[in-house]
This record gives structure tokens, sequence and C-alpha cells, in this order.
């Protein structure tokens, strides 16, 4: 797959261009066959996730993913994407029935039926999920979908530092409570909330402190049995639970953690570049490394102006930085520190990518990360799949 | 990996043995590392899974597969197996975080490392999960974990019709509700459990028509909220609802469920083999196929005893057969229609394997489910790995 407007891929997309075959899938934008009493739908890899969402919401069902809200089914595809609902429903890979995919020398394959489980041949689907168009070219992809829960709500937790934010989202984790999803923001980014929100979210004063953002998602009765147990573990940590008292208010505190990311992209000084990355660890480390990366990246004596967010269910987070690239020593000092945050995440068994990919930037790493006989063994595959290495060249590996 | 003690690979395990490399896998059986703070556990594949939660227990912490209690960990990853709980937990595959494999050629390489997410890379893990030992030998397995909930509860469901009872799993799929396990068991099954059940499940009468076995999990409050939703749901098929009046009660209604298939291997009369098979369908044609299934396959003349159930909540269910090798005429007639039972499903758009595998015998019809381009694809990735076919040979494809 060609990974266009390739959702979370930012590694690729702000960093580091994608290279490689230019096909305008933005006309490939199509429902192909819907299947409600099903639960699956099938579709044009150009579709946005958000738009599919609206075409099909009368039947009650929806895809559950919920990367960027530009993001589409084919870039979700490329990268594994995930979004803040992963914490219940999984990442991209859980989602995809099947693929149909056009291979380098031409042959056009399905990777499997519409069967919600299977277990018939190869797993050929998650290997095209996730591969970042090194394998193949995606013209369709079947997805499984949820049905639309009855009823939601949003808490807003603001912590006196992120190490207990992070600290108080563990112990969530470890709670078993059925969250659906579960945000976290530093104090810079809710400043540039109060600042730079959207009217809704610009509304209220947020606290400007570490803040965890909690979605439920069920029934109603089911939401408030949920809520008083996720307060019972927040407890100890002594801090705010912010619900909110109508249905708008909960679509603006929502919005507001959605928003996060892309406040920064519109505040982005002219001239200068954002640089978004991220890592996955164990989550026992969850807490240390996030701590370490706002404080390594603090230090810094080039003013980086930088801020974390992340969707903390799985260990992983995101570090958002801008710098000049025209000022060599900091465009340097920025590529050394996502390097050293990636040793980091190394060293605490972690990945160098939960969810942006490996793009171009991130290849030396990746090696690191997974040894020569893995990395060797994945680019035997490759090079059966892709002899002549024609597929999205360059990413990956080399 | 070899499939040793498969779990639910009963296409292998019942009427085609394994062959291929023999080796005692019962010796590694142990857990290597426990990481309760990461909420994952890194084991040898001879575990069984059931003994596995056992040493855990104290932790809060579970592995939610649950096939066949004689499992092991290792067999469970060949067939990338499922229970009554992937309705909730998903299959197999959902809960490896990597594999450590040696290949055909010596190499040992782990397929990635241990966050809960990762997008570096291949997925190698979803490769080999589900691959019954023809990619390379599995030697190590690290399984995320969830936390056990706080309470549960098994409603009991007995409906007039094996159709209906399918049609109300359908509706119930459909609805939404976070059931955790649903199974269904047809009124022969019903019989053997009055008959032959273990005595918690023989004290009591059970109704014998076909059943719905749902299990509930969560918090105490959460539970009461589903099953006045699920009742609500089952309201317009007019049935009775059971609910235990004691977590004793509670333990044996599980009990009944898991027992099903098991006690029809008890009952198995002296020279009689059990041929047990499964397939799964896009869901709306669940009802459809498990009748056709019962009525075709009683109208056989050839006093072919057999059963339906299976966790339903996929699309997936599972036929049972009693038969007289040495009759070769039942041999044939049972042969006949479980290739009938395939490609019925086939044509409804499903799998001719559920969660059974491809073994030796639905190897033909593997290729009828995928066509020659995606079987070829397959063959590729065999022939790169394991260029001398030596890993587990004759299974999935020749």
């Amino acid at each position: 797959m060609i990974p266009f407007g390739a959702g979370f891929s930012l590694e690729g997309n702000f960093s580091q261009p994608y290279s490689g075959i230019c096909i305008d899938f933005t006309l490939m934008d199509k429902i192909l066959a819907f299947h409600p009493d099903d639960m699956d739908v099938v579709v044009q890899p150009g579709i946005i996730w958000a738009d599919l969402n609206t075409q099909i919401e009368s039947s009650g069902l929806f895809a559950p993913m919920d990367p960027s809200v530009a993001a589409t089914v084919g870039g979700m595809v490329s990268t594994n994407c995930s979004g803040p609902y992963a914490f219940r429903y999984g990442t991209m890979k859980d989602w995809v029935l099947n693929l149909t995919v056009v291979l380098a020398d031409g042959r056009v394959i399905k990777t499997r039926r519409r069967p919600r489980k299977t277990s018939a041949g190869y797993n050929l689907t998650s290997l095209f999920v996730g591969a970042e168009g090194t394998l193949g070219i995606v013209t369709e992809v079947t997805l499984k979908l949820a049905p639309i829960p009855e009823d939601s709500s949003v808490a807003v937790v603001p912590f006196v530092s992120i190490a207990e934010a992070a600290n108080a989202a563990t112990a969530l984790i470890r709670s078993g409570i059925p969250i659906a999803a579960m945000g976290i923001t530093d104090e810079v980014q809710m400043k540039i909330l109060n600042l730079y929100g959207s009217a809704g979210v610009r509304k209220r004063r947020w606290e400007e402190k570490p803040t965890l953002f909690l979605r439920f998602a069920g029934t109603t009765q089911g939401i408030q049995s949920d809520i008083s147990k996720v307060k019972e573990v927040v407890r100890p940590f002594n801090v705010p639970f912010v619900l909110p008292k109508s249905k708008a208010e909960e679509k603006a505190f929502w919005a507001a953690s959605k928003e996060a990311l892309f406040s920064m992209v519109k505040i982005r000084p002219e001239g200068m570049e954002m640089w978004s990355t991220d890592v996955a660890v164990p989550i026992s480390r969850l807490a240390e490394i996030i701590e370490w990366s706002k404080r390594e990246c603090g230090n810094r004596k080039l003013k980086i102006f930088a801020t974390v967010l992340g969707q903390v269910g799985d260990g992983n987070f995101h570090l958002a930085m801008f710098y000049n690239p025209r000022n060599q020593k900091q465009k340097e000092a920025v590529e050394k520190f996502v390097k050293e945050m990636m040793d980091m995440a190394l060293e605490m068994g972690g990945t160098v990518s939960g969810q942006h990919g490996i793009g171009i930037g991130k290849k030396d790493y990746l090696r690191d990360e997974l040894g020569p006989e893995t990395i060797g063994l994945m680019r035997e595959l490759k090079r059966t799949v892709d002899p002549k290495w024609i597929m999205n060249p360059g990413k990956v590996f080399d």
C-alpha cells in the first residue's frame, strides 16, 4: 500500500515525505458493499474513516478506529493505526477482515474471505496491515464493524505532575475497568487548548496541568458503574474528577482531547516545522519514560517547544516538537533527542514506533530493536513478494 | 511450530494424526518470566493454559483464551485457537505479544519485543500464529494478560429450535451488549449432559432443547445491567431465562457449557470414532447453516450420531459425529457430509475452518476457499522460510 493521507503516519508526513509511486487515491473513496447484518463493510482505500462512519451511522454500526480526523482507511491499514479507542477496541489489524492487494508482478489477491473468524491458512491480512506500502497496493478493504454503544461519557482529570498522571493511567489499565479510551496531555497542551482550541473547546477554561481524558461507552447504567470504579482508583491521587454536565459539554470535553495534536499544527509559527514522534514501552515503564522525555527535552538549551500527549492505554505516547529547519543546531538537537528517546524506549524493552510506523527516519532503529535475524526474515519476505523492490522503495528497510 | 496437544485442532488430532518432526514438548512447560506490572508473561510452549492461569491467579491477571482444558499454549498458537471467550476477547493472535521461533535453517528469531502496541516492521507474530507448525518451531511465547473481572454470571436459555437459538445469538451479537462468552448446544448435547455430565452438572435436569449459554463478566452492577439488556433482546423469542441461584450453581452452568464436547468424547462407544469439524460464515448466515447441517446430517440413512455446538459469537460452529471406521459406507457418508458442509460454508462467503485449522483433511478446500493466487503467495512465503519443506510437512498445503 502506498500510504496516502497516512493517518497518524507522522514519521512520514512531517519529517520525511513519502516518495515512491504516485497514485491519486482520493478518487477511490467509495463504499463498495455494506453488509449491516454481517456487521462488515467493503470500502476503497481512499475513504476517510470519519466519512465512512457518517455514511453508515443510521445502521447503528461504526468502524471503531479513530486516528487523525483526516486519515483514510488505506493509510490506517498501511500503518496499523490506532487512536484513543485502541484501549478498548484494539488497533487497525483487529478490524480488517480482508484486503484486496495488487502485488508487484500484477497478481491480484484477496487475503481471505469475510467471516469474522478463520483458521484457514496463513494470516496474510496481518502481513499487509502495517507494511507501510512495501508489499503491495491495497485496492479494497473489508472492515469489521462494532455496534455503536448506547451511551457515552467523558471525564477530565488534571494531575499535579505528568508522572502522577501516567501512574494513574497505569493503575487504571491494571484495574480492568472497561474504559473506552484514555488519553494523556501535558500542561503545555492544555494551555494551547485554552488559547487556540476550537470555539466549543475554548468556552471552558482548562486547568493547565497534565491531564487524563477518559472516555466511557456502554449502557447508561454500566457507564455509571464504570465511573464510580474509576473514581475509587484515582482517589489516592487526590485530584478533581470533572464530569460533563450536559451532552454538549461531553462533546466539548472529547473534542478537546482529540484537538490536542491538531492545535499544535494550527499554531505552528511561520517557518517552523513540527516533529511528532512516538514510542511505546511495557506499561510499568510508561510514567518513567514520559517524565524522562519531558525533563530531557526541557533541559536542552535550544528552546525546543515540545508537548507530550498520547493514547497511554497501551503504553504508547507522543512527543511533538517545533524546530526551525534553517537553524542547523536546533534541528540537530531535535534529531539527537528523538534518537535518545528511541534508545531509552529500547532499553526499557519497548519499541521505536507505537503507531507511526518506520518510514525513512526510523530504519536504523528498527535494526536495533529487532536484531539482524528478525530484520533478515522480514527482508526475505519483502524480496519474495516484491523481488524488484518497487513497492514504496526506501521505506521500513533498504 | 509442531502442534502438540493442539487444543481445538481436532481436524488433526482425531481424523488425521499429525506427522512431521517428533518433539516431546511436555517438558517445556515452564513460566520463564512473569511481569505482572506490564501485564504479560513469557512461557514455554508446553504449558497448559489452565495451569498457567492457576499459577498466576493471585496476581489478579489471566490469559483469556479458553479452548479445550488440555490445550497447551504452543498448540493454541499453532492453530490460532479460540474458545467461548473469543466473543469478548478475540482469538489467540490478539494475545500473543511475541514468539521465539527456530527457523528451518537453525536461525532463532524473536518476532518483536514486549510492548503492547507496535508499528515497527512486518507483523511476523501473526504470520507464525495459526501457521500450524509449517514455518518454524516456537520455543517461547510472550502472552498479553487481562485483569480478572470482578464478578461473573451465566445464563442458560433453552429454545424451541436450533434456528431460533441461532437467530437469538445473531440478535445478541448485533446488540453490542458486552457479553463475555456465548455458546450454542443442540438438544442432543443437552441430553448427553443429563446422562453423562460430571457430578456437578448432572445434579440439574437440563431441558433437552437447543440452548444458548451466555457468560457475563465485569463489575457486579455492570453485569446486572447487561443481563437486563439481554433479557430485552431475547424477550420476542418467549423463552425461559435461567440464572444461577448461587456461585456453585453458576459454576455448574458454565461447566455444562464447557463439558459439551468432552461428554461426547467420554461416551464414544467402543470401536467408534468421533469426527469433529467446524466452519464459520458471515453472521447473517449462521442460523441457516446450523439448521441446514442438522437437517442434512439427520437425513442420512446411515445412523450418523451427530451434535451441534459452538462459539457462535463469531459465526463459528462445530459438528461432532460418531462413525464406525470399519463401516466403509458410514465413513464415506461422514466424509461426504463434511465436504458438503464446507461447500455450503464457502457458498455463503465463509471459511472451511473457523478454528480447527487446515491440517491434512482440508487442504483441497483451502484452495477452493482462497483461490490459486492467494494460495500461491502463501506457498511462496512457506518456500522462503522453509525451502526444504521440513517443518510439519504435508500440512496446510503440499
